[in-house]
Formats: structure tokens, C-alpha cells, sequence
């Protein structure tokens, strides 16, 4: 089922319309196939409905969200996951809440502590703050040709939620293809057939309704005719590159290994990569970057073998406000993800269990951060300020 | 249960009777717990027990081995594993084809087609195929006194290839006492309470009745007071980690925290591993050591995070007729270990996997080989032609 742009309801204000139309002229961009990750379904009154990402690639089953307390669960047990997609899915979390009266800043704090390291969430909700915050003390608005514009009311903020959180949505998908593009790019001179890996999963599902960052370029490279061969490790514990990269790889025709973590190392040895590029889920101002636990080894590995390693990520990712990786919180997740390997108990009961979700892997490992607005080379507080200004 | 010397037949060569003597004086040395990995029960007409890995930690179940295809089976499909195991499993499988009246290099021949990796299954099978050839055309045995023994009949034949088994699985246990021992005085320095991380299985489990190799020598630093702390790789595909070492951790009361494969890099930059110890399944003349996938990238981690990294294994790892690792042989395995981890497929049908077993850790990367004949440091091809002299 392809991707259709929301109608876009008439009250909302014009300085929030812009972003939510240009939804609709994407959609030649990208090569959506028989799934979505996170649609809004209805109008104001509407409900979030999410891939569960949980059963793939068994099943493509959906998650219909009702309650925020729903939106809280989905991202807290990776039914969405994704640093931009947690964002979108919180966005419409707040639309959800709201529905019943809630005040929006008190959803706000409660969707903020479904996850702790993807910077995208708060980002996401600090927008939907700001909505709330107008409603309740409305400055005068501008409109674009300089005219003042209506003074929306109280009740009318259920729709400029949803027009906002449709705004991060369609954005999103706007970003993801500029990263595309600007990877794309970057690596035209990779030659045709050349090895690429990835960690952990960054295509389609881990955006709204765009195709991802990392994986986006891959796709991109395959639209431009570079057959790039991907390596994809599965990602333990949750495997979600065998469970989520290999299932959108394979929907799109694209050449792809899968391979345990612990033979990346092996197969860069063997000289089988010409590329890695992973995404991100928080960047701090020196460009120190939270990802999927395990990143920093595959950074590591990439460099004693000399091979680049890219980070593909929007600015949303970066946090300025972090000086170094060192003081991004890293979620710390339930023992069971590793001692309870799908579906049967493959460690001893009772054992002690260390399952950081992320890792960060230093600045000085990283070759360059490709993003919507360009290419972060070399990776420095300097380039960051710049590509990451508000 | 506690491991029991076997009764020596009376009419063994006195030049075998040593070993199989040995191994009851062995029994104070060790603490074996409540299972045993390697059996030969009853006389030569008996059968092989093995302790079924496959199922561990679920279960504590045994598999019956009544023929040589069963235990060519059990060594393919990993019920016993570890490169000092799979050689005495095949052992005591030439004792097992024997008993049908099965040629013994015929049975050596079919029973190398087991696993190409590790060479103490070729060493332990070159060991048997001598015995079969001494009956067939015997040589003037000599007594150790000097006085002339006595020619073995083709009758005796299964009784010498039972006694030579036992030497074996004897000479095993004494060299995991002496790794041990050796390993412990090299730590010694090492501070109480220090982290050592380990990869794969390498306890009581891959022996027939001894200790182990590297996690024998985490039992002695036990013993001696150190409290080690060890930080146990999970090893996938199979995760001999999280459900081999530790179950054997657990079962010692030995400190122990599991985590995902992918972690290890970011563990040991947070300064919690002070020494890296792993096994072998085959050493080449230059040093190069091929053991489980994932120990090259450990390996490769430990020299960036300037950690020493040790193996652990008895000489008979040791293969002088290959020159370096380029030349191991590198077992592929099946994709569903990887597609299909633990009872629900979890990568979509058909996707490619590349899944090799071992991969090679270059010499250069060793501080040290722990052997149970001393300690080989610097790693290189003088210091191995001495430690692995016949």
C-alpha cells in the first residue's frame, strides 16, 4: 500500500501548512513498498496505527494506538524504533492525548521516559510543547505575506497537533531523501558491486513515512545503478538486522549477506567492505555518536582495516546542548533481551546480564555524518555548528 | 556425579597402561560438578555417553552412542564440542566401529569427515590409526624396563584401541591441570576481583574429563583466591557462551556477568577487562590461531584497548605442517544457525548468510599461547617449534 499524503484539515493555520503539503510531491522520490511504519488513521479524532516491528519479518501486523499509555508501550517495546521514527510516533502520541482532555506538556513528560538516548524523541516533543504553548498564550501570528494572522483558540488545538505532528512526519520524509541523495553522492565513486556494511536497521522503518538514512543511501545507490552489495550484521539482541535490514533489503531487490556481529571483523579482514555506514540515534557537539551497541566496535574494526565509516543521520540527531559522547544517557535494557533469545532460554537462570541498548563511538572514528543539509568532513565541533544551526 | 577412573583391562601393553593409570591421582586435582561431558561406559563391548551440549542449559540430557555414525553425528551436530572433546568423542568412536568388526583407518577416515577445523580430532584419530596398524603388523614392543613385550594379537585389538582412548582422555585431563596451572602463575599478577573476558566455551565442557583450557585456568585463579570476574561473550550463532560458560560459571559460583557479543568492545573501554582468554581449535606453525568466530574481532579490540589477549590450549593444537593461518581450514556452517536462532526463524526465508565457524586471530595479536608444557611469549614460529616438539 503506497504512501498517501494527509488532507490537510482548513483551519489550520498557515505558517503550519507548508510542511504538511509538501508531503504529497515526495512521493515520486521514494520506492515504498507493501508496508508503512506509522500512519495517523482518521481525522482530529483519529488513532496512530504502527507497524509491529516486534513480529517482522514473520508477520506484517499492525498496532492500532488508542491511548497514549498504548504509544508509550509500542516505543518502549520497540514495536517502533528508530531514532526519527520514535519522534514521529511521540508526536502523535501528544495528538492522542490530547483527544481526552489531557494537558499537553504533562503528555510530553510522560512520552519523554519511554526511551532515554534517541535525542529525536525530546526534539519531537519539544515541537509539540510548543503548539501546546500558543494554544494556551497565543502571540500574534504572522502570516507569510506579512498580514496578521487569526489568533487560534483553545479548540482548535487538537488540529494544530496533529497538523504539527503530520509537519515532523512529512519533514522527516524530506530528510530522509536528502540524506539519500547527499550519500549518494558522497560515494559516487564507489565502484559498481562494492561492499557496503550496516549495523542494527536505518531503512523505511525507522521513519514515518520516508525511507530511512543509512539504508536510504543504499537505496539510492541501487536506484543509481551502483549494485551495492550489503552486509548486514543481525544486531543482537534484537536482531534487527536480520529481522528488519535483510527484510527490507530483500523487498527491494537489493543484494545482501546477513552475518553474525561477531564476523564483521572477519569480513572486513577477508576485504569483502568498501563501506560502512550505520546511523544514529544522538550526536553531541563534538560529533561523539550514541548508536546501536555495537557500533563502536565495527568503528573500531573499520579503522584498523582502514575502511571508511560514515554516520547518515538528520540534524534532528545532533544534541549541542552535549558537549561529548561521554554524558549521552544510554538506556540499559531488560536481562530477558539477551537471556531469552526468541521464543526458548538460552542462558541459565539467574545470571547477571549487561545490555546497554547503544554505544558511542568517538568523533575521531568517524569518517564523516552525511545529513539533509550536507556532508559533516572532518567530523569537528566546528562542522557541526554550522551544519546542525538552528 | 564424580568422574571415575575406568578399570584398566589386564591385558593392555604395559607401554599404554601409564596414561589410563594416571587419571585416577587426577581426581583431587579438579572440581567437577554434577555432570560429566565424556563417557565410556562398560567394557569393550560398551558404548559411548556423551553429554548432549545442544540441549544444555535447558537440560541436563545424555546421548547414547552405539554406533560410529552416532557419533560422527553427535560431533557434527555439536552435542560435544570444543577442539580437546571432539578428539576423545572420536577416540573412543574407532572403539565403537571396531566392535562390528569395521577396519580401523576406514572408521578414523569417516569419522575426520566429522568437522574440518580443529586438528585434535586429526591428532586423536592419527593416534588410533597407529594402535590398528601395530596389530595388524606389530613391531617388538619394548617393555619400559627394556625386557621385550608381547606381540598384540588382532584379537586384542579392541582392547588396545579402548586403552589407547582412555590414554587420551587421560593425557587431557592432566594437560588441562597443567594450563591451569601454568595460566594461574602467569596471572598471578593480576588483581583481585580483576575482569577477565572470554569467548566461547572453554570449561570442563570441551573436555573429556578435565577442566578445560582457558576457563580451567579462570578455575584455578578461583582456587587461589582471586575472585575473577569474567565477562562472557554470548558466541553467536550457537551462543556456547551464554548457555556452555555460564552454566559451568554458575555452577563454580564463579563471578560472572553475560553480555551480547557486540558489547564486548564498549566493556573493555570501559576499563572493566584487564585479560582476554580464549581456547583454539588450531594453531598454525607461525602462531596463527584459528578458534570461534569472533575471536579475531576480540582480538583486534584488545590490542586497541591495549589489554592483553592469551589462548589457552594443549600442544596437540598446535599443527607444525601448516605454515600460517592462511592455510586453516575454515568450516562454513549451515545458514539456519543463523536464520533460525533458537526456535523461531528470525530473518526472512531465503536470504543469504554467510556463516563460517572460525576465524583466524594472527600471531601478532597473542600476547602469549598458555600450553600446558609453559608459556609461549613472544608468539612466533621458534618459540612454537620448541613448545610443540614431539
Amino acid at each position: 500500500m503506497a504512501w498517501k499524503a494527509k488532507t490537510i484539515p482548513d483551519n489550520v493555520p498557515r505558517h503550519l501548512r507548508k510542511s504538511a503539503q509538501s508531503v504529497a510531491s515526495l512521493d515520486r522520490l521514494t520506492m515504498r513498498s507493501s508496508f508503512y511504519t506509522i500512519k495517523w488513521v482518521g481525522d482530529v479524532q483519529g488513532h496512530l496505527r504502527l507497524l509491529d516491528q516486534t513480529r517482522l519479518p514473520g508477520e506484517t501486523v499492525y498496532f492500532e494506538c488508542r491511548t497514549v499509555e498504548d504509544v508509550w508501550q509500542a516505543i518502549r517495546r520497540l514495536s517502533v524504533r528508530g531514532a526519527p521514527a520514535i519522534g514521529i510516533a511521540a508526536a502523535y502520541g501528544v495528538c492522542i492525548g490530547v483527544q481526552k482532555g489531557r494537558n499537553v506538556s504533562d503528555v510530553c513528560d510522560y512520552l519523554a521516559t519511554s526511551r532515554p538516548t534517541a535525542v529525536n524523541l525530546f526534539w519531537a516533543l519539544d515541537r509539540m510543547r510548543r503548539v501546546g504553548r500558543v494554544s494556551r498564550d497565543p502571540p500574534i501570528l504572522q502570516n507569510d505575506d506579512g498580514s496578521r494572522g487569526a489568533r487560534p483558540t483553545l479548540q482548535e488545538l487538537p488540529t494544530l497537533l496533529l497538523a504539527e505532528a503530520q509537519a515532523i512526519d512529512a519533514e522527516d520524509r524530506q530528510m530522509c531523501a536528502e540524506i539519500a541523495r547527499q550519500g549518494a553522492d558522497m560515494l559516487a565513486d564507489l565502484p559498481a558491486g562494492a561492499g557496503i556494511l550496516t549495523h542494527c536497521n536505518t531503512g523505511a522503518l525507522v521513519s514515518g513515512s520516508g525511507e530511512g538514512t543509512a539504508l536510504a543511501i543504499i537505496f539510492e545507490l541501487a536506484r543509481r545503478g551502483k549494485r551495492p552489495h550489503l552486509w548486514a550484521d543481525e544486531t543482537r539482541p534484537l536482531l534487527q538486522g536480520a529481522r528488519l535490514t535483510m527484510w527490507e533489503l530483500q523487498q527491494r531487490g537489493i543484494d545482501a549477506t546477513l552475518i553474525c556481529d561477531s564476523a564483521a571483523g572477519q569480513v572486513m579482514r577477508e576485504g569483502r567492505v568498501q563501506a560502512i555506514i550505520t546511523g544514529a540515534d544522538r550526536i553531541a557537539a563534538n560529533g561523539d555518536t550514541a548508536n546501536k551497541i555495537g557500533t563502536y566496535s565495527v568503528a573500531t574494526l573499520a579503522r584498523v582495516h582502514g575502511i571508511p565509516f560514515y554516520v547518515a543521520a538528520p540534524t534532528t540527531t545532533f544534541d549541542l546542548a552535549i558537549a561529548t559522547g561521554r554524558d549521552i544517557p544510554i538506556e540499559q535494557r531488560a536481562a530477558e533481551e539477551v537471556t531469552h533469545a526468541f521464543g526458548r532460554q538460552t542462558a541459565p537462570t539467574g545470571v547477571s546480564v549487561y545490555n546497554p541498548a547503544f554505544d558511542v563511538t568517538p568523533a575521531e572514528l568517524i569518517t564523516a555524518i552525511i545529513t539533509e543539509r550536507g556532508v559533516v568532513q572532518p567530523v569537528n565541533s566546528e562542522s557541526i555548528r554550522w551544519v546542525a544551526r538552528p
